[in-house]
Formats: C-alpha cells, structure tokens, sequence
C-alpha cells in the first residue's frame, strides 16, 4: 500500500482553513456585488487554442495541459519532438488566470451581453511554477474587471473596492500605489528610445530591490545612455505629495503628449472630487507591473508594511484585451485580489473574527435513548433558528463526548440528565469560560449562545 | 482568427445562472453547517495513484489526466502501447468525484481528525463522458459524510438534510427512496446464490424501465433458475406501508441473518422517533444503486413525478471505503445533491426566489458632473447599507443609459435633474410599475427599494 499524498504544489484545505478563507471570499463578493459587479464562472479546462501564446513562452511552458482521451498512441508516433508529441496528445489546458477565460467569453457572448460589463470571477487557477513558500500550482484569482467603458470613473470605483475589502478585513496601513503606463512610455518618449520602453520598466520597478546604483548600472547594460539616465534618474527622484509629484511630472514630461494625457488620467483618479478613500492612492512613477497589456492606469497593493508580504493585489487599465480574439476597440481595466497572500497577512495580524472561526456552537450529550431523543428536538429547534447543533452520535462515556466537543472547539454543551428531564429543564455548560446555566427547555430558543 | 470556443460538454455560467447555482449551494451550505457538518476543500488534480482502480475500468478511461511538464518525448519513446504511453507522459489527473479524496484525506489525516469527521465538500469533477442534455464533462458535486461511526442517527440526520434542503428550495412531492444493502444481499443468500449478488441488483434495478417481464428474462439469462426467480419476484412485489414492507421482508428472507440485520436497520431510520420528516421517507426494496462499496443503507432522492428528472441526490454507508489507503475498520455514510438537475428541476417548477435573480438594484443615472459628483456619494451611503448600487459610467444620452438599466433588469434609477439637485432631493423611477416618487436627500437610506 502506497502511502498517499497530493501533487506537488497542491494543498488540502481541512475546515478552519475554509472558514477563513471563505470569510476572505465572501467579504470580496460582498464589495464586488454592491458596487455592481456581476459573477461569471468559466470552466476549468480552455482549448489549448484560447491559451496558447497569450502568457508569452513562459507561460506556455507553464500550463498544465490535459491528456486526449481514447488513443493517443497512433497520433503521437508521427511527432519527431517534445513540441510535436505534446501538440499531438493534447488539446485543452487547465485556466492559467481569469483574463483570457474573461476576454474570451465576452468575445463569444458580445451581442447579448450589456456594456460596460462589469464582472468578477473567483476560481482557482493551475500553474506549474516551482513551488515555493507562498507559491502553489493550484490558487484562487479574484478578479474584478470592468470592459467597454473608457471612464476613468472605473478606476476610481475599482481603487475604492481595494480600500473598502481591505478596510471591512481589519487591514491598516495597506498602500495603493498608482502609476500610469502613458507616463511610463512618455519618459521613454522623451529621451527619444520608446523602443527600449520594456527595458527601461523592467529596470525601473527594480528600484526597491536592487536601489539607485543597481538600476543605472542595469539601464546602462541595456544600452541607455548618460544623458537617458540622467532623465531617467530625475524621473525616480520625484517626490513629495501627490499634487507635487504631478507637477514635477508636468515638468520632466512636457514635450510627451502621452505623458501629458496619462498625469492628467492619474491626476483625476487621484483628485476626481467624487469620493474619499479610507487611504488614499499613491502615486509611485517606479510601478511598471510586468504584464505588457496594460496601457493606462496600474495599481498595485501593498500589504501593511509590518508583515512583509509585498504585494496582496495588483491591476489596470488595457485597451485591446479582446483584440486577441478579433473584437476590436473595447477598453478594459481590472484588479486582483491575492487571496493566499491575504490569507497570510490577516493570520499574522490576528484579524480574523470570531465569527470566521467558529463551526458547531452547540454539542448535546448523548446519555442514552430517552435522553438523546428529547436532546434531538431541542437540537432541530436551535438549527432551525440557524444555530449549528449536533448531538453526540452514541452514549459514550461523558469524558469522551466532552473530548470531542474540546477537540472540536465547540463552545457550548447542552447535559439532558435524569432530573432535568423530570424538570423539563437543560444544563447548559459554556466550555469557554466554565460557566453552567440550567434553564427550562422553553427558553432554549432565546438563550445568548 | 479562429472563433473561441470551450470544451465539448463544459459549460460558461454567466450572471444570472452563476446567482441562481449559488443559492442552491448556499441553501446545501447553510443547512450542512447548522447540521455540524465541516467543509473540506481538495485539490483539483490528484495523483494517478490515488485515483486509478478506484471507479473501474470504464473510471480509469474517463478520467482526464494531465500531461507531466517538461520533455516527456524521451520517456515517450519506450512506451509499446496505449497504456504505456498514458502512464509514461502523465502521474496526475483530475478529481473524478469527492468521495476518494475524502478518503485520502482522512487517511492522511487520521491522527488530528476527531472522530466522528462529519464533512462537507462542493467541488467540481470532471468525467470524459459522452456530452448529452444533463450531462456534462465538468460538473458540482455537493456531499456530505460521517466517517467514524456506525450510529444509525447518522442516516437519519442525512436524510433529514435532504428533507430539509429540499423543502427550503421550496420543492414538494420529491421522494426519498431507501433500502439497504444488507437486504439484497440477504435476497442472494436466502435463494442461494451469493455469487451472483451483483447481476440480481443490477437486474432488479431496472424494475422501472423494463418492467416485471424484462427483469425475469434478464434474471433467466444470468443464470437463475425459475425458482430463484420466484423468490425474487415474491421480493419484487413486496407492498404496502412501510411496517407492512418490513413484515413481509421479514417473513421472506428470515432465514438470513444478513437481511435480518439490515431489515432492523431500516426499521430504525424509518420509525427511530428521534424525528419527523417533512416528507417521510419510504422503502423501495427494488433501489440497489450502482457503487459496490455500499454496505448498509442506500439512498436515492427522486424529483417530484411532474418534472420528470429522475434521481437528484443519492448515497448510503459503505463500511471499508479508507480501506482502500490502508486504514481499516472506519464506517462511513454520505448523501450527495446533484446540483445541475435540482437547478433544472427550480427552473421548471419556476421556484427560484426573487432574491436569487437580483443583482444591482439602483442606477443612478450620468447627467454630466456636478449631478454624477453628488450622485456618487448617494450611492456609496446605499453601497454601505450593502444595497448594490451603480452609476452610469458616462454622461450619455438619457435613453442610452434607460436601456441598460433594461438589458441589465435593475429595478430602480435615480435622477438628479437641475431641480432636483437645487431641492436637495432625488427622483426614484421604479421601472417594475413606472412609479415615479420624489424624496428628500435625507430619507434615501429608509427608502423601501
């Protein structure tokens, strides 16, 4: 007998786990819902034709491809390589990310659906990365992306969902940090090299690992020269408040038209006068975000400095995402959610309610027939109030049924002896704090469990 | 451009479908939790070594497996046949029902678990069967299993879960269907021919669709003598309430002790007096279900005759299932809901609330900034009372932004006119009955939307 395990990179959730990730989840939904948001559900698998080359070489490597069924050994003796077999024996993948599954399924669904569409979707996603702490092959996405409105309203509505998720979960100190890929290009306008605008971001959203010395050194390798740099290095010491980085921006970035429509998109989301944050966006000119599809606003959430974690969500706006499957001229912009990373960061932080936490709240004993069959009309009683009861499943001994009520950490107790059945009464033992109650069975219903 | 599609036999869910299948499995949910029942979630893709052997041969060919990442053309070259190949490019696939990984994970998790482990598990699985109406090759399983207890109250605490699901879905006239394992094989021991338990199941299965002259054929073929056949066809007409069913079950098989035992059982989850059901449940001595694991009681929940949709849900105790990952001597028992078909069966009934199909109840609508600033914040105050709220993402024409509110069937709109702003207040349209109503900016939260 083998001894039996999971797939690498895979993870069982056992029930406290769910509890709070379900809390995560349900709180996203809730924000998503209110603002508007619709849900949509895709399936797990995607012909490998919807997928394929959309996530660069990498991410074609990546994908978990599904096996044909029947024989694939006919079709795979013609492949003379790696390439070849895989393309012969297979023909669909599991969901990388939520986008392409969403561009794909507007595409296919344009003349019914309402624009702007505004939907989320939370569904895990499979990718064969190497697994490593806080990185899985199998994670939630939750994504909420807004497609056929060019508003600038929309950004603000998704910057003000991060403030309002992250607020309800207890977060303090998360930061939003804003950019616009319009100035990002400008800059790489006005030093006259936007073909080396991916170089120039790449190096750029290194700053905070690799700081001031290593990114100059890494732009020069990448052939800029001192006078870009120069530019290039004005650029990241811009500084102050908002409206004093918009201006250095105006400043440094005049003679880019670009540059100019994208300050004046990142002034308005900031200053739009049409609502207030809990924590207001920032703006950082060193956000590049990696994805290449974005072309307007890019948000990035940081979590709480204290804890480490990085990034907990990211997002932006991408003019021609359904381009890619020949609908033409619809704007999108999203963000994302991390859920594991908002699992970890509300765990170290303790912020997870009681309520998340907590399963059965009521056990009754099981002290033999009489007594059990009584218990089990209080017990339908309580449920149908939605208080989750259970009745131990046989008269054991009472040290085992209490045993199973602390390993199962339910809070209360409900004891039908031989006296509180003459009395018509129950005991109630809460098991947090030790106290016994006995009350007559007609007032079980409005008990404070 | 090739035109995106998705798989054969998987299904997008939009809006209205996605919140219509998340009140059923909020219903399940719900009624699981306050039953003490505990979620567990597993991964999608599970070693082939925990899968394969487990659902026969046809399960091993229907299972999708996925292909191993990196170079498999070099492993790919030894492979002789079919079977060879498959097992040299693939080592995982895809969750082929809940019941195995439930398994695995209790095995794994046998010495933190507190017994009875009572959980619950809504996943999909997915199955290469032949696509056809109702069936799909991605679909919700929603289960629910007591591992660790041989308590009958587990049985009656599953079927009053399926009593009560079903009557909170607002369903009437469904049936559940019961009889135990121990029975049929009392049947086979009583005429003699225990061997041959699975063919005499299988053909008294088919009761319903052949009739009584198809099963004696059937029987005949099998290999049962004519006096056999009496036997069983003294079983098959077995009538009546359910303590007659009982009392002539007992005269006819008496000589097994097997049948005794599971005469009693059934006894018991009919007249425990623990209970009572909304819809009693009621013996169908002819119900022998197909998985061969089950050992005591079986299960099967028939959709109200009207509808014409057959089985909705199903299950039973099978007593060695952990058996299978090493561990013995652990009892089990489970129901399962078949979400697609109850979805189908409230369709066609017409019994999903309001509540289900609703999504953002206001529109406030753009009339150009000073209006959609004001506006803005009315909607958050509703946003916050969690009332989903939207506001026209442009300063469209009115009639433009009317239709939306149509295509996306939101109840309510909001107008802030010149006036309307200068009085401090707001016009509600009501687009069900066109009733129009003008109320002051302050008594929009005790608005009855």
């Amino acid at each position: 007998m083998i001894k039996p395990g999971i797939p690498k990179g895979t993870r069982d959730f056992g029930p406290v786990v769910v509890r709070k990730r379900n809390y995560i989840f349900q709180t996203i939904r809730e924000t998503f819902e209110v603002f508007g948001f619709q849900p949509l559900e895709t399936p797990a698998m995607e012909n490998l034709s919807t997928l394929t080359g959309k996530y660069g070489e990498e991410g074609d490597k990546l994908m978990f491809k599904v096996l044909n069924n029947g024989d694939i050994y006919t079709t795979a003796q013609h492949a003379k390589d790696n390439k070849e077999l895989v393309a012969a024996v297979t023909e669909k993948a599991l969901r990388y990310d939520l986008t392409i599954p969403f561009a794909r399924y507007v595409v296919m669904n344009q003349h019914e659906l309402a624009l702007p569409f505004k939907r989320y979707q939370m569904q895990p996603v499979w990718r064969a990365d190497k697994p490593q702490k806080g990185r899985y092959r199998e994670f939630y996405q939750c994504d909420a992306d807004v497609v056929g409105s060019n508003s600038l309203l929309n950004e603000v509505e998704l910057l003000l969902i991060y403030d309002t998720v992250l607020t309800q979960l207890g977060m303090q100190g998360y930061e939003l940090r804003i950019n616009n890929r319009k100035i990002l290009f400008g800059l790489a306008e006005v030093i006259g090299k936007t073909d080396l605008l991916t170089d120039i971001t790449i190096s750029i959203d290194k700053l905070d690992k690799i700081g001031a010395d290593g990114v100059r050194k890494e732009l020069q390798e990448r052939g800029l020269t001192d006078s870009d740099i120069a530019t290039i290095e004005k650029f990241l010491a811009i500084d102050g408040s908002s409206d004093e980085k918009l201006s250095q921006l105006k400043d440094l970035l005049q003679s880019s038209e670009t540059a100019l429509k994208g300050i004046e998109e990142l002034s308005f989301v900031i200053n739009s006068g049409y609502t207030s944050f809990n924590t207001a966006p920032i703006i950082d000119v060193t956000l590049a975000r990696g994805l290449n599809y974005y072309t307007g606003m890019i948000v990035e959430v940081k979590a709480p400095a204290s804890v480490k974690m990085g990034s907990i969500g990211g997002g932006g706006r991408y003019d021609d995402l359904t381009g890619l499957f020949g609908l033409k001229g619809i704007s999108g912009v999203g963000i994302s959610f991390g859920v594991d990373r908002i699992y970890d960061v509300l765990e170290e932080l303790q912020l997870f309610p009681e309520a998340a936490q907590q399963s059965t709240k009521v056990l009754f004993l099981n002290l033999g027939e009489a007594s059990a069959r009584t218990a089990f009309g209080y017990m339908m009683q309580l449920r149908e109030k939605g208080i989750a009861a259970e009745i131990f499943h046989e008269n054991a001994k009472m040290d085992k049924q209490m045993k199973y009520a602390d390993k199962r950490s339910i809070p209360y107790v409900i004891i039908l002896g031989e006296s509180e059945l003459q009395e018509n009464t129950m005991s109630i033992k809460n098991l947090t704090n030790r106290r016994q109650d006995k009350i007559g069975a007609a007032e079980l219903l409005n008990y404070d469990f």
